[in-house]
């Protein structure tokens, strides 16, 4: 063992996480250590130096214990070892254990102290809520597409949809910078539309631009995007970076809400005995990065999420977690006009509903298409 | 259905991913055409407007076939859709379909035309080669840790094993900037102890800092850990995103070389029937991104890759792929010296073989530890 003379920083406040293993009994203890060594020091433990490190660096088993639905581990890590951002945070949580099967990310457990390094969601339920002038009932979400079209017939798209009365009109994830439709121009001539829109209307409907863009232009193109008009930002963190996102949401220059897509994000998800939970995932680290509404496959559309992964979703946007603000959770992924008392009942007022290939199904244009929307909402 | 007066550009040249899904050979028809729905255009197939769009922009089947192994279908997509990026290349190659359980992404089937848009690894195993100046053997690569040290106990172990001969001296990845060991003070010195031991040994060792730090900083602090003497990056990115790596790879005014390191990424592999398979997470993607040696954790460590998953990221990083340069498969994760015959065995000589906290098992100091590894290497 090699001596070191100099001592660490002390140690002080802690946070934990909450993991479930999916293991024997006889292993719970091992599996347990095992996560305490691999998301800290990656050493082995009997090398090393005595002191701060193994007492106050290594992870800590809090508490474990079994329940019906299996073993539940809750660790304890210093706040120092996940740094002062988001990168390092997540890196603490899930880095290498990532790779390991049998063990999932429930929840995190953090203090106080911990969540208001982070800004969070700029507006939340509420700031949204007042920009967009819709105090009580559901916002509403389409998405212009399909991709392929041209950035006229999009904005085309963009300006039925305001006309009609959607307040969130945003790009389909996947019309990012291609050729048919670049994205300079696809934001200005949409943000446009939404504007003219509004003119007529004296609603506040807002274009989201997909930022799905490279890492070098990303903070350029949303300064693009929001001089030109554009009221928010989808971002995709599982492609671009949770990072991204929150540095997107956080930026004052900017100001913009944020909406989460969860592209590429499925993996992460793991199934059952791998990965983060919903909870986790789609609530609380959205959250943490910033986002004000986080979309999600809700179940029976074109995905397979069950309605309990959903609920647990909608309480990650919405339980207390600090000084953040709860978001809006946004159910997507196929729905139609016909599911909007289920998801009304399920979710409250204080959700966003997004339909998008849905509504061009709904009479000759998208105008029509948007009103019965908003209609359908208003009258609930 | 809208009417659109204008087209989209016509689509050119295609390229393939193939996929292995895992359902019933009666649902295999219905699955490949919502993967190819679902990756390009999310819309109703009978929505869509005529022409170009549903016959050139959306997804097309073009095989399928059962296997012992599983269903694979092979599915191509006009380069267009994926625009100039990785970011919405990774996208298209698998963005909302991640979400759907069932379905893992085999292999990249990328014409040159797309490849060449990538500048991919800028060494390559040649070139890292020569940038050591290990003509033959295969360079040796250890981690300085445990997080909890002080910059100086680090630089001080980077130093030791500099001077026993290793050639990557790389952070811990979770070792970033931490009040620990902040990242410009330790950056520093390690890389000034490696300098040092050069001058003493003849030998080119370089120190790579661990690069999991905020997306505002990432290319400040990689300037800055070029300008202190860095000789390489580790990069993770599953948590700074993929095109991170490219950006910090391709960037000419840093001109170094890149690690790939996998904390993270384990939710892409997603287990057995879903997610990313490890050749083209480990190999392909990686290459696309830039890195120069893509680590894993190999077979028989701390993790549970098999020896198969091993033997094809090893594939991944060498199969010819259009311009890029075949990069060094790096097998780590709980190594330890003997398994460096075996590693050699299987791997060759064009590999890295990264050895931790094992060599801390060896004697009373680094530099005899580090010595006995580059002799074992050498000898064989």
């Amino acid at each position: 063992m090699i001596a070191y003379h100099t001592s660490p920083s002390p140690c002080g406040e802690r946070f934990e996480v909450l993991y479930r293993l999916f293991c024997s009994a006889g292993d719970l203890n091992i599996r347990a250590m095992d996560i305490c060594i691999e998301q800290t020091v990656e050493f082995p433990a009997d090398l090393l130096p005595p002191g701060d490190i193994p007492e106050k660096v290594v992870g800590r088993v809090e508490e474990q214990h079994n329940a019906p639905s299996g073993a539940y581990v809750r660790i304890s890590y210093p706040i120092e070892a996940a740094g002062n951002d988001l990168v390092q945070l997540l890196n603490t949580v899930f880095g290498n254990t990532s790779l390991k099967p049998g063990v999932r990310v429930e929840k995190l457990l953090l203090p106080d102290s911990l969540v208001s390094r982070f800004r969070g969601p700029r507006f939340g339920v509420a700031g949204l809520r007042r920009r967009l002038d819709v105090p009580f009932r559901p916002l509403l979400c389409t998405a212009i597409k399909p991709l392929g079209l041209s950035a006229s017939d999009l904005a085309n798209q963009a300006y039925q949809c305001a006309l009609g009365g959607i307040d969130i009109i945003k790009d389909d994830h996947g019309i990012t910078d291609q050729s048919f439709a670049p994205f300079k121009e696809r934001v200005e001539r949409c943000a446009e539309a939404v504007r003219r829109a509004n003119e007529q209307t004296g609603y506040r409907a807002i274009y989201m631009p997909s930022m799905g863009v490279s890492y070098d232009r990303l903070l350029e193109l949303a300064h693009y995007a929001k001089q030109a008009g554009a009221g928010g930002l989808l971002v995709m963190p599982a492609l671009t970076g949770f990072d991204s996102m929150r540095l997107l949401a956080g930026d004052d220059a900017l100001g913009l809400p944020v909406m989460m897509h969860p592209a590429f994000l499925g993996g992460y998800l793991g199934g059952m005995e791998s990965g983060i939970s919903h909870y986790a995932l789609f609530g609380q680290i959205t959250r943490l990065a910033g986002a004000d509404a986080t979309i999600y496959p809700n179940y029976g559309g074109r995905f397979s999420f069950s309605k309990e992964e959903c609920q647990e979703i909608v309480a990650g946007a919405r339980d207390p977690m600090g000084c953040l603000a709860p978001i809006f959770p946004t159910p997507g992924g196929g729905m139609t006009l016909d599911r909007v008392p289920e998801m009304l009942e399920l979710l409250g007022r204080d959700a966003i509903f997004l339909i998008g290939g849905g509504l061009h199904r709904q009479g000759q244009n998208l105008v029509e298409g948007s009103c019965f929307f908003r209609n359908l909402v208003e009258q609930m």
